[in-house]
């Protein structure tokens, strides 16, 4: 399950090196709308330049099979072969689902990622995740495959709303609660007026992938530690497919970062989590991303998402909790009385 | 990459024993109209009583986008969780499609195959090659994903057409080529006017299917070795879309077995495979399978295929040939002349 990675700001010069290193027949790019205007111009590879471009439409809301088709037939019909490459360009929504298009076309062709949001470099992109939303669910239909090469910078970041630097933020803050107390009293000082398109900040990128990957590498198909990182997850796949049925998608960063606080707190009721943590997280949250809508007559069905989710083992609700920073607990069950309580909570500690 | 795998006429009782050793959540029938009508009843699996069967249309030409989605829907719908089992009971269509729709569901849950039809049970079953047709192109779409456990049996060929009975006896005797003359010999001597639901058999097809599992756990993704198991299938799959296009599909095995008159001839003409041999696969494939009708206007359609066909490299057509029975030669790269001469004498050899 070995995938490359590399940390650079000089984004050309390592995809040309990297596909210089292989044996291939044709590349083809995949970017949305965005990122192929913004982004691949600036990628300043010479070997990709000329290759064809496959854009799909930008937003969560195109990750879906129709898109998928999309590309699928492209590749078709643009004459990939399995000796063929194809270069994921883009957010995560086109690594998910770039990268699942690559895993099933013919069976599986190799394909590098090059995200250009913070999430999907700190979090998408790498650990071989793939996949679509389906049937109003997140995800629902994917593929474990690993990238054979991705390539996290910072230098693309200042094309992007600070929104979306927060979102990736979120993953950033999880990986550091996953870590350290250290590392996550130190994540909650930054200041979302500075820029991010710094060197500095690449290092700082460069610490939270690793932590990821020490996850993904110690149990790439999620059977065990591996879940780890679904922190906060339980509770935002519930927000964002909440969300989604309204017709109002959230960010998947912003709904990991509400998530966290509800599951924090049954980190505290459940296993001792310092309530300093979870308040300090609740302030910078509230601070930061603002707060997520619910009432309680939203629960019934937050809580059958959850029930759907694929976490679930029959039919209960589960997540990964923390005793303490860098301490995860696995697959605790948590009951509907607990997890109302815990909504209640994230409410008060929204204001809400 | 492991697979289970059970030779047995006794289904009912290895699934029930096969399913009392997994820990599972939930298990989903996959068949299709014919299977679930005229198998499923006869499995008489006690654990499987009242489970769940998703049932889809039957044939190749449904082995489709359309399918695959339903197939999902219905998962998702009732429930199922990455902690579900499928259990496709079907031919090479059922085990391609519903393994492909569970390797892909929530990225990745069980599957246990029960082939049903011959084709199924010596190859498609075996070996972990999912997918989907898509864009007319067979397969075009899929994944390696190896079934948990495979219960091969020659009770339900019975069930069967003899069409589909001489469509998977054709991969048997491509086992037969890649494995010795003796068996290539054995092979030819069937009288298929006998019943082949027997224990007898079942013995032989085990014999089969050992020798495709040979190729498989030496080289699972098909990346050296494994190729030699695409002898034929260069022309065969040509053959087929061709059919496709002409909107009157035909069986693979008949294809695999025109395929390999056709990819014989080539053996012969580059690497000296006995013209003996040669003769006598074509007058048992003529006396056998009939022929498929192509005309020299037909050649420039094929020669495209082959060169889209998942096995060519840079648009080279590529043959797996034989210097001798049990002497795999890969990677001929074989001239659009030389394909046209085998296609001459395949209509030669076929009274065409």
């Amino acid at each position: 399950m070995a995938q490359g990675i590399t940390y650079t700001n000089h984004v050309g010069d390592i995809l040309d090196k990297v596909l210089a290193g292989i044996d291939y027949n044709k590349a083809f790019i995949i970017a949305d709308e965005n990122t192929a205007r913004l982004v691949v111009p600036r990628l300043k590879s010479t070997v990709l330049a000329g290759v064809p471009i496959i854009t799909i439409p930008a937003g969560e809301e195109s990750k879906n099979l129709e898109t998928l088709t999309y590309v699928w037939t492209q590749l078709s019909d643009l004459g990939a072969t399995r000796n063929s490459i194809v270069v994921n360009v883009g957010g995560g929504m086109v690594t998910d689902l770039g990268g699942f298009a690559a895993a099933t076309f013919k069976r599986g062709i190799r394909f590098i990622n090059c995200p250009t949001s913070l999430l999907g470099a700190v979090d998408a992109s790498v650990g071989g995740k793939t996949g679509i939303d389906f049937n109003g669910l997140k995800n629902e239909i994917g593929a474990f495959s690993m990238p054979l090469h991705t390539i996290v910078s910072s230098c693309f970041l200042d094309t992007l709303p600070m929104t979306e630097i927060k979102a990736g933020y979120a993953e950033m803050l999880k990986h550091a609660l996953l870590h350290s107390h250290d590392l996550f009293c130190q994540l909650l000082k930054t200041d979302f007026s500075t820029s991010f398109n710094t060197d500095a900040f690449l290092k700082t990128m460069e610490q939270s992938v690793a932590i990821k990957l020490q996850y993904v590498d110690s149990d790439p198909f999620e059977t065990g530690t591996r879940r780890a990182l679904n922190l906060g997850h339980t509770v935002a796949h519930a927000f964002e497919s909440l969300a989604l049925k309204r017709g109002k998608p959230i960010q998947h960063g912003f709904a990991v970062a509400w998530g966290m606080v509800a599951e924090t707190y049954l980190s505290h009721k459940l296993f001792g989590f310092s309530s300093q943590d979870l308040y300090a997280l609740a302030q910078f949250v509230l601070d930061n991303y603002g707060a997520f809508h619910i009432t309680c007559d939203d629960y019934e069905a937050l809580i059958a998402f959850m029930t759907h989710d694929k976490k679930s083992r029959d039919g209960e609700i589960n997540c990964v909790l923390l005793s303490q920073c860098g301490a995860p607990q696995f697959d605790a069950a948590i009951s509907t009385d607990h997890m109302k309580e815990a909504l209640d909570i994230y409410r008060d500690l929204m204001h809400i």
